[in-house]
């Protein structure tokens, strides 16, 4: 049961005016469902994206990153292809040479060069990508996005409405596991954004990849979305963690499709952190969503550590508490056991750390101060302590007291379906 | 059910002269089992430990650190003092005068400087020490140790077997929820070494911690000796990994009686390396039992790395296989799944990984080659690997193909035990 995550409704979708998406089911995954989805891009469109550190990263990763580094303003991206069923990882040359051939395919319908088409993948790894069935599904979703009607200013009701469809296959095509589609939209001043994702870890084993996209109206050039992207996704899609397990095929992309008038070409562009507003709050939900719909989460927990010396050191701490089996099989049996906490903050590896100004919270009960259990906490605190970890959502907040920078994290509980999911599936 | 793990028999347990141990139930833990135990070293003894790393260091743990390094030729260490119930962790400055008073009751009774003593506890932690028991247990646990003969060379067998027993009832009086004592001797031409060991992880999770206590009858400087100790720990205690919680009061401490003639006051003496190779051998086993005790385990896994530029390198791919929650997980489900091992291998963060030089076997059967499945890995090789990880013991070996180092770690699985001792215990 996914923890407070809602299904999607078409009406909340945003369209947005610049790309069309187009899906269809070409057999790739077993289950009847459409498992190739292509986004095209109209002209005026700037792309930017973030991919897994997994040195065994997928062919359709490294083709995407040798593509985006070889846009130019007269040879943009001009299309993405995503299929879900096969991950086309650790699969070599011949599985590169099969993503490029998809790319290829793909860009003579739009008359486009290979390398202005972007490859995405996943589903179960080590097995090369069915080329005849993606021959068929390229052409498909091809014929389905380029179907749609082009949205202009004033679109009609049915147009505006054919679209939402469309985003709405989108989200449900590249689930691979995932109970609940992620599509998440929203609206600041004159800027809209839409989003879909799939779900990582503690799903299907071989199918342990996190997609985003995320379309908006923006104008703004290519190296300073790039930068918006590792931002977001820094604060978004990198501070969600299950298990820890960085998947072979991870993704995030932002598409911003130029049609909002000024031009943003710099951090310090007054729209900028408008923009970085907006996309931060699409990113955020559906990194949510990813945590929320994690099988066999029956909790999902915010860490958040503050008083740091470095970002990167309070993202040390929030990492070690969040991955710390420990503490994920305390937070299922709702169990506030501080110990594991501060065992797991001790553990960090945190240079010089003086435990004695460690303070810690669960929600804004303090139940640590100086290392050891809080003064303030007696048995009628403990038993509100117990009260707040029944809840399916709480936070952590650890207090290092040593400087201003501060982390959060979001994840979620070990329980027995975690264990039931990953090792049973074969029987 | 521990992983190949028989009960130790007293007949096996080696007598060291120089030491004398003793025990007594104190009351500290609510089961009636000897909870206290005392080592008495007599004069020539040298002695060395290693210690958590972990910033919320236990008060005992502070306290032996600073003993250790206040030892002169004249002012040896002259007992250790082990509780069981408590772990007198997270317990600031009050507990670390705790442990203090501890040492300076035991140490009244033999003549000694409190810092002549080393303190060690496991239990609980955020809770003080229960000061009016441990007075009765150092009492009476000293009486035990000092009424044990004086071994000589040529003791009865009734003073052997007073030892022995003394050293039966030590191993079961550091345990907490370990099923079986760990006791283990060995001996290699003159040099012989008895050593006893407690569980980490896996285990009741209040009372996560290791302890490790070898003697031996060699006559070794302090200071080779330590380096002996971090030598061996590195490969044996600090080789083996459960859960990846690294606890407030891990020690592993090394007892030479001085008793064998000739003094090793160099790693280059010629007979350094037989004495490495017996307490290796006692440390190996001791580190091995607590992996095959660990409560949950149905499997022990050797990870070997091979073909890495460092040893640190050759440790960080280890110990990424080793604690990936979904690799543990398809080894509690026999499961030959390379995508997760791969994966794994890939998220170690090793700079500049070529991915398809990367090979994996299983026991002796490659599985994978050039990062993707090899070529000779077919239908009944995949039924051959199924059957090796049903056996309970089995090894992974990765070759990464660019290097000469080298590592090992020892570590089990995750099944649906674990979660449940993790979780459940409170109810």
């Amino acid at each position: 049961m996914p923890v407070n995550l809602p299904s999607p409704t078409l009406d909340s979708i945003i369209p947005i005016p610049g790309v069309r998406l187009g899906t269809t089911y070409a057999g790739i995954r077993k289950k009847e469902k459409d498992d190739v989805c292509v986004i095209l891009l109209d002209e005026g469109c700037t792309t930017a994206g973030v991919f897994t550190q997994n040195a065994c990263a997928a062919a359709p990763v490294k083709l995407c990153q040798k593509h985006l580094s070889a846009t130019t303003p007269t040879a943009p991206i001009k299309a993405l292809l995503i299929n879900a069923g096969c991950a086309n990882a650790a699969t070599g040359e011949p599985g590169f040479d099969d993503a490029l051939n998809c790319c290829s395919e793909l860009a003579q319908k739009i008359n486009a060069a290979p390398s202005q088409v972007l490859p995405f993948s996943t589903g179960v790894i080590l097995e090369r990508l069915p080329m005849a069935k993606m021959h068929n599904g390229i052409n498909a979703a091809f014929v389905s996005a380029h179907a749609l009607p082009i949205l202009a200013v004033n679109a009609s009701e049915a147009s505006q409405q054919a679209h939402q469809q469309a985003w709405f296959k989108a989200g449900n095509a590249i689930m691979t596991t995932d109970t609940i589609a992620k599509i998440v939209s929203a609206q600041q001043g004159e800027f809209c954004a839409t989003g879909i994702a799939k779900g990582a870890g503690m799903i299907h084993p071989n199918m342990a990849t996190m997609l985003g996209f995320i379309a908006c109206n923006a104008h703004i050039t290519s190296s300073v979305l790039q930068t918006l992207a590792r931002n977001v996704a820094d604060d978004t899609f990198n501070a969600i963690t299950i298990d820890g397990d960085t998947s072979t095929n991870d993704s995030f992309m932002i598409i911003a499709t130029g049609k909002t008038g000024e031009l943003i070409d710099s951090e310090h562009h007054p729209r900028y952190t408008q923009l970085r507003s907006l996309i931060f709050s699409v990113a955020d939900k559906l990194a949510q969503a990813i945590v929320r719909d994690g099988e066999g989460a029956t909790k999902f927990v915010t860490i958040n550590v503050e008083g740091a010396t470095t970002r990167q050191e309070a993202m040390q701490v929030a990492e070690k508490i969040a991955l710390s089996p420990l503490v994920k099989t305390a937070f299922f049996a709702s169990d506030p056991n501080l110990g594991r906490i501060l065992v797991a903050i001790g553990n960090a590896g945190i240079q010089g750390l003086d435990f004695s100004q460690v303070d810690l919270f669960i929600n804004d009960l303090k139940v640590a101060e100086h290392g050891g259990r809080a003064s303030s906490y007696g048995v009628p605190e403990e038993m509100r302590a117990l009260a707040i970890m029944r809840q399916d959502e709480f936070s952590l907040t650890v207090m290092l007291n040593r400087g201003q920078a501060k982390a959060r994290k979001m994840t979620c509980d070990y329980s027995y379906d975690y264990i039931k999911i990953n090792a049973e599936y074969r029987t």
